[in-house]
């Protein structure tokens, strides 16, 4: 394994192998089994968990990590091919990434969506760019469409909680003040499809999913013998419900536009999960979010504070498996 | 020892056990004493000594630390109970706190004081929060009104430099542009009374300790067979004096009133030290001062770059003493 | 060696021994070299290539590093002796400097021109102040007019290139939306006439660097058996050149006066390094440039992604050769 973009890069047995490792390693810890290994951490965007977690999983097998956050204490970062750079940023991306890799063993990038143009995002045309000029193992931190070491950790998280693999999992979109990527809710049902389950995605009018990215789920579904539906009926969708996966998204039919989808949220506060969600869900049902959350906008403090929740377990398990996916990238 | 967030938790004895373990760390390092274990920082508020220090301390116990600063790459971070997040912050310090803890054999907060509502300050309402939020070790890195580490650096410091156990110990206000917070001289005050010294507050009208924080001290003072007074009579105060430690900060009267407080200061620009200050002191007094300093505000650059400072030396043992308290939270 | 400021403090075959060292390091890694040294770095500017060298190069031979950015999650740094600090900044860097150190068994610090006064900044009356309050072993991250771990990475790589000793290098000026400081321009004039090359300074009227840095060239030309000089004439300049290096630098005619630098500067848009420049040049003519670069404004595309340039293998040597300095100032 050289590069960590996508989980739909892998087949599934790969994936339950890199679960397996995660799971001996925490068990077993390995504290000197990347001794002298550096890890290149490029942030472009913020972060809290990768952050703390990229660093803390280096350390616990022995190595070392240098973050690097352009515009603190960095220069500001341009990235748009063939650009006069005759602005603010004082550094290109095309030398800042194989100058970084070049001090490292592997490196770690996140790039958000641009969020204006879905078709250049659906495509990673940013993130493909940037990744061909890493020439060391490469981890996706979160790119436009994919944040494949979430969707790895709430695999894990699902299974240490012994959710059954054919259970009912519900990723349900929510408020948010502004329009957010679709890196999650994408990584999300695709990762969930393809651990078998019976996805169902849960949205307003106005905020299906992009049809790739459904189709790229429906896909890992047919291949894991899940299924994958969306519907606005919550009613339909939380009725027997094994997990309960919230997330925020932007509305895809006005990308960029966010007037526009200031406009259609506007009245969509009630999309907030409280308790009352839960009536019909399974006894056992879950509560999953990749965090940060907006408290009382996202979800109501009653469930992130109540025993459905498991947001910390799910931050936790982040160390977790990248502590497998970077042994994998590292040693082999 | 599980937690450090305040002198006062301990026996004298436990704390003169942990500055002799701070002099045998110091005289006998041991490299690998913490190795493989990881330190999280969180800070929400500046600092330099603090973060450099307990970085340092660390890895000269061969462990490694993880630094996190809101809003530096970090998202902001919400601190108020049950609020509805629609502002700027995207995560709540209860997500975040438990997040950093599960990566982390131990964490360090920095939380100061809000400066609006003096009996939630005193209480300690804020970091009390937070210290409910970490089930690992925790370090108290500065809160509302304790800054324990650099109480136990100053101890330290005096230890060192033979300044006698009932000497006496000028603790005086000096001026600032702003209202500062408690926490330096609660923490001051009550380590000199703790130490059995003979401890004045020395300060303007106005500007008196609050009560609670009196009282803390003399309670100290009776145990130790020390003293703790205060005067606005600088004369009496320094005559004498083994050390006079400077301090800036806001007035408790005008807790949270800037203009107020601003007002009282606006005619006090004489409380900055000078050698004047000196001249009927101990031969040997000592110059303390935690740091950072606004040089010729607060203190005049002839003190600070005289022979009587020891302010570097106080930064210092900030390294050496938070050793002894990494070991004791991590080895036990 | 204690200190390593400027390439100019050493005689020619202790250069020539720090890049044999560390070409031996880089061959013959010593993983263990510096186990529990602490490498403290203190940046007053911004940085990505030093950032992310000088902790890969301590973290590659055991170390660790300390990471400083006054403003940046730490207090903002007064550095002018005496003053009457009432403004923004919170702590002075007479503390900030022997406070580091004294956590530290070596500090970098980066501290560039203040670009106001030309005969202060060729003095480097800042950094010899600020290199004056540290008692470790210290080393330049880039000061007024010196940049020594750049020209020593650039000599290496020279050196790795086969680049002739007496070849032709040619440091050119080339344009920048705002004027930028000596530093990488003294100190490279400076490098390839200990070389011992043929130096030649291509740049426009009123941008001929300041006699004092010329002299100093020139000086270490004579001693080498190369030449320096300097012309506006870019036929004669690149006719046969070894080695185009672009620069941008202020005009030193109008040292701190932006206005006039920018009238200067707007007529000269030309001057960015296209590859017609190279059609007179040695067919194995290389192109160099000490990152971050300006794209479309200093240098074309074309040259950048092409394969005259070794830019991404000069920032990579920095981490190279700033082991061997780490190595002889930590190990002698």
């Amino acid at each position: 394994m050289n590069r960590f973009l996508n989980l739909a890069d892998f087949p599934r047995e790969q994936i339950k192998d890199l679960l397996g490792l995660a799971a001996r390693l925490q068990q077993h810890p390995q504290p000197q089994a990347l001794a002298g290994k550096v890890l290149g951490l490029l942030f472009l965007n913020p972060s809290l968990r990768t952050l703390a977690s990229f660093q803390s999983a280096m350390m616990r097998l022995g190595g070392s990590a240098v973050v690097i956050t352009p515009g603190q204490g960095t220069w500001q970062m341009e990235t748009r091919p063939g650009v006069v750079m005759n602005g603010a940023a004082a550094e290109h991306i095309r030398e800042a990434v194989p100058v970084l890799a070049s001090y490292c063993d592997a490196l770690g990038i996140r790039m958000f969506a641009e969020g204006r143009d879905l078709a250049a995002d659906l495509a990673e045309t940013n993130f493909r760019m940037v990744a061909d000029l890493c020439d060391k193992p490469l981890v996706n931190m979160e790119s436009a469409v994919s944040h494949p070491c979430q969707a790895l950790a709430d695999w894990y998280t699902m299974d240490e909680l012994r959710v059954p693999e054919r259970g009912k999992f519900v990723l349900t979109w929510v408020n948010h003040p502004r329009p957010l990527p679709l890196a999650v809710p994408a990584s999300t049902v695709h990762m969930a499809a393809m651990r078998g389950m019976e996805v169902v995605v849960l949205r307003p009018e106005g905020f299906a999913l992009p049809e790739p990215i459904m189709e790229k789920a429906r896909e890992a579904a047919r291949a894991s013998g899940g299924t994958v539906y969306e519907t606005s009926d919550r009613n339909e969708a939380l009725a027997g419900a094994h997990v309960i996966y919230a997330k925020e998204w932007g509305s895809p039919q006005h990308y960029g536009d966010h007037e526009a989808d200031a406009r259609l949220r506007a009245s969509l506060t009630d999309w907030c999960v409280n308790e009352s969600w839960f009536k019909n869900a399974d006894p056992d049902c879950r509560f999953m979010h990749c965090l940060p959350v907006r408290r009382n906008v996202a979800v109501a403090d009653e469930v992130l504070d109540g025993p459905r929740s498991v947001v910390v377990r799910e931050a936790f398990n982040r160390m977790v498996v990248q502590m497998a996916v970077l042994y994998r990238l590292l040693r082999g």
